[in-house]
Formats: structure tokens, sequence, C-alpha cells
């Protein structure tokens, strides 16, 4: 008999391998040899997409120094995936919101920089494609910041070049690629955003996100222009229009830097790690589909792991699927109309997330034997 | 298809017909009207075993004004099996360690004068046959209090009736059963016991479970002294040995006194309790049995509910036993070896208990509904 389990990370617990390692000894603890288990670390593009990824495929973890959202140097991890001469990395490691203090952030001069030169570190190993979770970002540059780290000149009237951040945009004139780094030409760049802000307007970059970066009405307002001037600059110098394509306004409108400059293609983000793992193949004749998440609620339906995992087996199998998490949050039944079976907490009893999290794989394997029990008593 | 729901009551939280009806209520979520369910209400002979039996067999709650283990006024709840013509009771409502703050107990003079006060009000309904639960006392006067309220006299040397409490029994001279009340030569007493302890000695009522009631170690001396000589008094007036009778200690001697002037049998909690709920007729057909309980740990396998249906259900059939409780708790795996196919708590998340009893009914059903799902998803 054979499984498929395929969770994703449970954040501050486990990795998605470390889960999946967990869940197939709960099973082997009931069915013993009776199954096999495709293990499939997973992710939807967000926070531990480059460690779930490098664990599914057989890569290696490298870290670089680079500029972080604010000036201060940070160390980020990508994925080199040998076998698919492919890079992974998210955006969040060199230029996320959480690598500042709250106090010291600063959404008009925070830039991208840091993940332009985490793209050249990957660029270095060669890689035909780089996979770029752009989640959680700090910043509202328009990937002005990363154009700059590859090479791109962005002057202002006294053709200097731009300082960082989003708000020194409004000064720009003139866009000069002429020194851009010439290898990503050759570089496919698949970029997981499940978004679909445009880059300006009230639904863009500035206007929804800006806040939460720590943006007050004013700087939204100043932002929003810079990014629409941003956009008109493109359009004449580059020739491309970005201004509304559905994305561009993702990780402060690094969507539409990415697809202005580096020609990037934007997909979910679970999307590009199914089809990177092989997800559909192997699911084939599985007669059982585990995944998780630390938490499912009712935003699980919205691209999340344990969503996409059931709908791409559904492809291939009329299996069940069952998620596995920390939390079954506020509304989580909303999942079984999505395609999950089942859903169950693995909390053995009244305890606080901390202890919980600090015995997840205990846990989880615990709550896989009980599960298998349920389904295989029989066998 | 038809499934079979018995489970204990969870403490503070659901009685036992609350948490089965919870159970079906997400089985039907799930599978409709493709199963029936048999709701079987089930105890262990300790709290709740009086709800629980009415529960089952139809019967209706009665309350009666007793006194307590330490002469204040209680109300005390007990069962009258119409149908039967049985009554439920449990020693605790009456003379329970509960009943009394913690700096007002006194094990010395503690009496089971309210359990005798609650079996002659059962007597009043004209009974066949008295259940009777003994767990959770707070006496240790060998049922000395119980036999004086049905009558029966325990006389000191001057003639006079003995205080209350296990202390004063050292004084009796002589035990006078001529008035003691008619009604229970024809009333089976069946005693729900799960101890084998002796009345005296070192594995006996005072010195096993007098500490827990209050008794320092030459409390215990004096106690088991006294128990002693009361065994002695019962051999020579009443003609019965009960001092090693397995069970004779259980609730501070209450056993001997329930053996000796009531004829009473000691059997299991659970046996009793399946016996008279015929859940082994029940049972017969059913494709898969679900009990449960508030916790479940490495001490259920010592007769509580959970395993007492499991080993039932074992007799008639080979349906697998899902186990829900509130807390699984250090050790419960010991249950997979004695009848039960899995075990799985019903908390949605990290949470307080408090939280969670609160919200049991709620959550026990959302976790059937996802056990159905595991199940039965090909269906």
């Amino acid at each position: 008999m054979k499984i498929v389990i395929a969770p994703d990370s449970f954040k501050e617990s486990m990795t998605a391998l470390e889960a999946a390692q967990s869940i197939e000894k709960g099973f082997k603890d009931f069915l013993g040899e009776k199954i096999t288990a495709a293990l499939i670390p997973m992710a939807d593009g967000g926070e531990g997409t480059t460690r779930s990824m490098a664990d599914a495929l057989n890569g290696t973890i490298h870290t670089k120094t680079v500029t972080g959202p604010n000036g201060n140097k940070v160390q980020a991890d990508y994925a080199i995936l040998e076998e698919k001469n492919t890079a992974v990395m998210e955006m969040a490691e060199a230029s996320g919101i959480g690598l500042t203090a709250k106090e010291k952030r600063n959404p008009l001069k925070a830039t991208t920089y840091g993940t332009g030169e985490l793209i050249k570190a990957a660029l270095d190993h060669g890689v035909d494609k780089i996979i770029l979770g752009i989640g959680g970002s700090a910043t509202n540059d328009g990937g002005a910041g990363m154009v700059q780290a590859l090479g791109g000149k962005l002057l202002d009237a006294d053709n200097n070049e731009l300082e960082a951040g989003g708000s020194a945009l409004s000064q720009l004139r003139k866009i000069d690629v002429s020194d851009f780094d010439k290898r990503l030409a050759k570089t496919s760049i698949v970029t997981a955003c499940d978004v679909n802000n445009p880059l300006t307007g009230p639904n863009g970059a500035s206007a929804v996100y800006g806040p939460q970066k720590g943006a007050d009405e004013k700087m939204v307002a100043l932002l929003d222009d810079a990014l629409h001037h941003f956009a008109e600059v493109i359009r004449s110098d580059i020739g491309r229009d970005v201004e509304n394509l559905p994305g561009a306004g993702a990780a402060g409108g690094l969507g539409a830097g990415l697809t202005a400059f580096l020609n990037a293609s934007l997909e979910p983000g679970i999307d590009i790690v199914l089809k990177e793992t092989n997800f559909y193949e192997k699911v084939k004749g599985a007669e059982l589909i585990i995944t998780g998440e630390g938490k499912i609620d009712h935003q699980t339906v919205y691209g999340k792991t344990p969503i996409g995992v059931a709908k791409a087996s559904a492809k291939s199998t009329n299996a069940p699927v069952i998620a596995l998490c920390g939390q079954l949050g506020q509304g989580y039944e909303a999942v079984f109309s999505h395609g999950i079976t089942a859903a169950f907490s693995i909390m053995p009893g009244p305890e606080s997330a901390e202890a919980a999290m600090a015995n997840g794989k205990e846990y989880i394997s615990k709550l896989a034997r009980n599960i298998a029990a349920v389904k295989f008593s029989d066998r």
C-alpha cells in the first residue's frame, strides 16, 4: 500500500521534512512494512519554501551576506537544487520585515537591494532558473533596489544614482540597463506570488500593504505617487507596462520590478512547488494523502499548501486527503469543500502553544499512528 | 451501517449522554442517514454513574437530604430505573470527600450515615436491587454509620450507641441487628468496587486510603486498630468474617460493612454497567465502537470505561474501538494492548482545560466528524 506524505513546515516546530518523517514513523508504528510512503516536503512560496524544496529535491543550502532592508548586513539563505540547476530563495531572507526591529522600520527607505544581491549569488552558481518567494517584505520600492544590485542604473535629473527606498523613485528621470547582469537573459525567474494587487492605486502595493510596514497615510500617498512615476519611466525607458499587471503590487511592488526587468513569471507558490517536486506523478497510485501545516483555518483555502495538495491529488487519485495541524482555527471546515477529507490537531490535551511546538514531532507521529489505525485497522 | 457510541462522562464538561449525542452528531454530519448509532451512556462505578445509568436506562433522578460525612446536611442524588425496579447511587453523593472543605475534614469522625439514609430512600421506592458506587469516600468507619442509619445498633460497654466515625469503633462491644431494615433482606445490593484491599493491615483501608482523607500516621494506626476490632465483633455477633475479603477495605471499609450487613456483592463497576445496560447485546453487528472519557492514560487500563467497553466489544464483534478524550495523558498507549484501536484528544489547538471543557460538545462533535471521514470516506 502506498501513501503520500506532503506537509508544509510547522513554523517554529518542524520543517516540512521533519513533519513528513514523523508522520511516516506514526504510520509505520501501526502498519510496519505494509506501507510505502512517498515523503514530499511541501511549501507554498512563503516562509520555509527554500528549506522544503531543498529537502524535497536533494538540494543544498547556502548562505550569503547581503544588504538588509535598512542597509544593515544580513545573512540570507538560499538553496541550489543541483539536479535541476535551479536556485530557490525567499525575498524575506534578504529584505524581510522581520529583519528590522519595529522602531527602526522605514517604508520610505527600505530597499530590495539585498534581494538583488541574493539573485546575483544564485547566478554565480550558473543556474538556469531561480524560484523566488516574495512574501513578508519590508519594502515598498517597486524592486528598485534589486534592479540596482543587478547593475541597472536608476538616475535622477543630475544623472546621480537614486538613494535607497521607494520615496526616492519620485526623483527618477532615466533608467539605464546597459550594465544589467547579462546572465539574467538566460535565466528564467519564477516568482511565487499569491496576490493580484496592481502596482498602484487603492488596491496597490502602498495602499494595501504599506500600513503594515509602518507607512502612515501621508507616506502611503507619497509612495503610491513614487511607484506610479516609476511605472511611467519603466514604460518609456524599458517599454513595458506593468502598473496594472495583477501581482505587480506584491512585495511592495517587487512584482512589478521582477516582471519589467527580469521578465519573471508570477505564479501561485503552491503550484510552483507541486510542479517542481513532481507531485502529480508521485501521487499516482496512492491510497491516502497526508498533508498539513501549523494552522488550518478559513484562510487555508486561499492558496495554502493543504488545499494545493488536495487539489493536485484530486487530479490523479480518488484517495482521501487528511490534513494535520497544530491548530484547527476559526472556520477550518471550509477546507472540506476544497478537497480535504478530514483535519486533525496534533494536540494531545490542554497545553500551551510553546509546549506543543517543542513536542511537535512526537505529537504528530502519535496522531499519525492513530489515524492509520482508524483507516487501516482491517489490514 | 451500525455503530455503537458508549462514552463515559467528561468530568465538568459533558455527561455521558451529552458526549454520546455530540459524537453521534459528528458522525451524522459526515454520513447522514447512512448510519444508525446506538447511544449507550457509560460509567465505571465512579462519579457520574448515577446519571449515566439513568440516561442509559430511562431512569429518573431523585434528590434526598442526608447527613454528610461531618454531620452537615447534604443534597444527594440517586436514580430510580423504573423499568428494572432498581436504584443507582454513589456513596460520594452522601459521604464523599468533596462534601467537606479540606480544613474541616476529620477521618476519625467522618461517617457513612448519609449513605445509609440514601439506601433507605431507595428502599422507600420498593426497589429489588440497589447499585452502589463507592469511590471518593471521606470516611474510614467500615460502614458503621450506614449500619446505624439502617437500624443496626452499635453499642458500647454501657449499651450506648457509638458516636459517628471510625475511631469510635474501638468502643464497640455489641452489635444488635434486630431492628435492621427488613426490606434489605429482599433487596440485592450490588457494589461497584474496583479495589481489592482487605479491611485492615498494611494494604487495608486506613493505611492505603487514610492519608488522602487527612489521617496522619497516628490516626492511621488508631483507625486500623478500630477496624480490626470492628471485624472481630462482626465475626462474633454477625458470624461473618470480612476482615481479609478482597474489597472489604474499599471506601474506608464500607466494603466490609456492605458485605457483612447487607450481603452485598462487590463487582468491578464497569462490569455492572455493561451488564445493566445490556451492552453485550447492543454491540452485536456494530461496525465501529466509539468510547471515551475525560482523560486516557496509563491508568485507564485498570477498570476504566474505555477498556471495559473495548473488552466487552471484543466478545461480540471484531469492530475497531476508538477512544476519544479531553487529554491523552502519560503512557496512554497502554490502551492499545487492551483492545483500543486508536485514541484521540478533542483539542483543536493550544488551549486551556477550562476553555476546552466549556466547548466540549462542539469539539467532540467535530472530532467525530473527522474520524468518520477517515474511516468511511469511501462510502
